[in-house]
């Protein structure tokens, strides 16, 4: 079942409808506006943006409306530096969504997306260790939170998520995302949408990302999960 | 003349010799080390990071080894949120590489790279207003820094370089990249290099761009140069 569809869901786009970009609902604080910037700025002398310079210099944008979570996972391969092993471009060695086709035929993951398990099947067949955990109505906030701030503030492990766009107003619904970084005081995570031509980079309430996780995804019936990455 | 050519040139590597990455050459600081790191707060703080929020949102890798022309020109197109009027991956208009086809066929480009007058040509097609300045032996350090530090405080444009990557000690030659920051006390300046798979972004001294610029072009014998983009 696929679950990264979300670029065409819920926005019945006529044939002739085309966007430039979305506007970020305000739920949502872009990257490079003057209010994110600033956020920016705080959160590094808070020390939770160690997490972010590894994952920045691979941010890309996902080559397929429904490559999210493709592209999700190159970004944490060539983040994490993992040498895959065989040639993308001579003479280069380097991870790129073609490359991840393990599993599932690229066509098709061009038209349906990946499962979450298809997902983790992917990450552990290119040497990442991961660990899942589903938010689901028992999950705690807290706990949560408390992964956020553990993890933002070191560079060796990586946080992904999925989450419903539709809890935080965006359009579309299963989505999977890097987490960037994390300012304390104002308890807002730093999520690396590689869905650019849709949504820039933005800052949004831990609690309000909680709420997003907790929502079942409306294509597999599954609560949302967060993995984190060790290599 | 093909000028982007660089990821082959100078690395006579044989058909069967490929690469995980190159390693960093002293000259430059890597932007995800702990120094990076630091030198990234400083200048942050020193206000000379606000060129980098809107090109960071946008970094990318360049799709092909000779891209780095065509990748850099995408990556400020879609900074500077322009709308290139036609359609991407449907719904979606948005820059790729792919659509920046209207002087050059673009399998001729990923060959051969594209030469300067292209890039400013198709920047120009694209509703980038441009301003080109070479830097030949009349030219001088301090007008150099004097343009960096003045537009790395801003973010309505864009400064692009050509340089020479032997002069830096890097493999290959003419490349092309975005200035992504200033560092005033240690005078150093942040490269945004596309060619991701080769070198992480990365730190460096101005005066040792400024000499990589005065290298004549190994392949059309021309000043190196760089671009201001306004939009």
């Amino acid at each position: 079942m696929a679950h990264v569809l979300d670029e065409f869901i819920s926005q019945p786009a006529s044939d002739t409808e085309v966007f430039y970009k979305r506007p970020l609902p305000d739920s949502c604080i872009a990257f490079s506006s003057k209010e994110g910037k600033t956020i920016f700025e705080e959160a590094l002398l808070s020390g939770h943006m160690e997490s972010y310079f590894k994952l920045a210099s691979q941010f890309r944008t996902q080559d397929e409306p429904a490559f999210c979570g493709l592209s999700t996972l190159v970004m944490v391969l060539n983040a994490l530096e993992i040498d895959p092993g065989k040639v993308w471009r001579r003479p280069w060695r380097w991870y790129h969504e073609s490359m991840l086709n393990c599993c599932v035929p690229i066509a098709v993951m061009e038209k349906e997306g990946i499962t979450m398990d298809q997902f983790i099947f992917m990450a552990e067949n290119n040497c990442l260790e991961t660990r899942l955990t589903y938010v689901d109505e028992t999950a705690s906030l807290e706990a949560f939170r408390a992964v956020i701030q553990k993890y933002t503030k070191q560079d060796e492990s990586v946080i992904t998520l999925s989450y419903s766009r539709s809890v935080l107003s965006q359009t579309g619904d299963g989505h999977f995302s890097p987490v960037g970084g994390y300012h304390p005081s104002r308890d807002l995570v730093l999520i690396l949408d590689t869905a650019r031509f849709k949504y820039p980079p933005y800052w949004l309430p831990v609690s309000l990302l909680f709420e997003a996780m907790q929502a079942k995804d409306n294509l597999t019936g599954k609560y949302q999960k967060f993995i984190l990455y060790v290599t």
